[in-house]
Parts: C-alpha cells; structure tokens; sequence
C-alpha cells in the first residue's frame, strides 16, 4: 500500500464515473436514441481516460522519478508504466 | 425511442462496467498499488470502448445504413456519427 | 474508383504528415531530444487521426448515407465502417 | 543530444512509416476506393502509435528511471512523459 495524494479529488473523480455508467445504463434500458447514449458513452471514456492520466502522473512522479528509490524499483516501475501504455495506446 | 437490438446483453456489458469502476473506488480507499489500479483503470477504458463500438455498430446498420430511411434521416445520423468519432477519435 | 471530394485538400494534407514522418527520420539520425523527438512523433499521430477522420466522414456521407444507393451496397459499406472502427478505436 | 538505442532499427520502422504514407497518397491520387485507403491510413496510425510507444518505452527506462540521474533532471523529464500522455491519450 502507499499514499495516494488527492485521494478525495480522485475517489470523486471516480463517482463521477459511476454516476456516468448508471445513467448510460438508465439510456440502454430505457431505450433512449443511439445518439445520446453514444455521447455519454464518450463522455465516460473520456473520464476514464483522464483518470487515468491523473494517476499515472502520480505514479510516474512519486514510484519511477521520486528521490530516494532503489535503482530497481524505478526500472521495475518503469517497466509497469511501459507495459501499461502499450495496453493503453492501442 | 428506438429498440435497441441485443438489449439484454449490452445492459449486462454495462453492469460489468459498473462493477469496474466499483473496483477501481476500492482499490483508490484502500490505497492499493498504483499499478495494479492503473490495470483496472485500462481495463474499464477498454471496455468502455468496446460498448462504444457495439452501439456504434448497431447505430451505423439500422439508422444510416439500414433500408426505408428517409434520406434526410440517414443524412443528419451520419453527421452525429462523424461528430462522435471526431469526439472519441482524438 | 470514385471521386474524392477536396482531393487536393486532402493531398496537401497527406504531404504535410509526410514532411512530418520525414523531420522524425532526421531527429532520430540526428540523435535529438526524446521528448522533442516524441512530441513530433505525437504531433504526426495527431495528423494521421485527422485525416483518418476527414476520410471516413466523406465515406460515411456519399457512400454509406448518400442518396440513391442500393440497400446492399449500404450495408456492406457499414460493416466496412465497423471493422476500421474496431480496429482504429483500439 | 543523446544516443539512441537500436537507432537503425527505430529508423527501418520510421522509413517503412514513411511508405506507409506515400502509399496513401498514391491512393487518394488515384482515388482508389475509401474503405482501402482508410485501412491504409488506420495501418499508418498503428505504426506511429507503435513507434511512439517504443521511443517512450526508451525515454521512461533511460532519461527517467535510469541510474545515477540528478533527481531534479528525473523530475523534469518525468514533467515531459505526464504532458506527452495528456496530449497523446486524448
């Protein structure tokens, strides 16, 4: 475990996210027009996706480029965030 | 409203969904590892994106392509289409 | 073969991003900066986006939405539509 | 300037890019038929995206994670990783 800086901006962050898929849910079911349900849909991806770019530079700045790391947490870490963005850039 | 073909199933591809973010809320309060969070957060965008698609592809075959569609309609859906991949593109 | 609306709009397009693969071939000789060298390569994937979508919005409005199209026809274009989707979504 | 590693096989992938694009602009020349030159122009873009990961991979292990950096010089560079994924996770 380790500290998360802004924790409550990002656990708001994510219920953001929730309330977002909870209302895409309520459009599926409800049978609302393709059109709107699809821009909900890029809206919760692009929500997604910029949380995911919070903690990422959290990461990166705080367990791969901090001070005082082991030279091979670093280049373990590293390697997380490499095998990530391949996951993620595609 | 239109009916929404396979509603059963992209209803539960949003319940997963769901329990994604439901995961990702958790692993932020319990302070889990950075990494492992950002796994689950890739996960969830992949999945978002694949809704995206499936809607997409539903909307595509049955309110621009599909047959007896006036051709105003068909016109004005194609513009939301290309107005969404500029959206989901970047 | 069909006429490409603003084709040579869309040719000048294409040279640019061409200049822009070119001036990455010359950073990565020239053994420059990474992070010059990445934004220029971020720049070029920027390019190609656009022009990926400028393509499919005059695909999607003359030959899957245009008028007097044949059903068939229209369909097949869609599931075309759906697979560049899938792939480039990704 | 710095070395880069395995620079001729990072410029192979940059020069076959670049065919990939002179491909595309025979294509819209020609007016060859959109869906095959989308493939070509969405095949363009995985080969950036792919290019962009592996210089970014390199960066991370090298200018960010590697040993026996000045931590301010960490800092900075992991300053540039965060701004690149913002602009290229969009």
């Amino acid at each position: 475990m380790h500290a998360i800086r802004d924790k409550d901006r990002l656990l708001a962050r994510v219920k953001r996210i929730a309330g977002q898929v909870a209302a895409i849910e309520r459009a599926l079911s409800e049978e609302a027009d393709c059109s709107l349900t699809l821009q909900q849909v890029a809206a919760a991806r692009g929500a997604i996706s910029g949380l995911m770019e919070e903690i990422m530079a959290q990461h990166l700045r705080e367990h791969v480029a901090g001070p005082d790391l082991a030279d091979a947490d670093r280049a373990a870490r590293a390697e997380e965030v490499i095998a990530l963005l391949h996951r993620y850039g595609r």
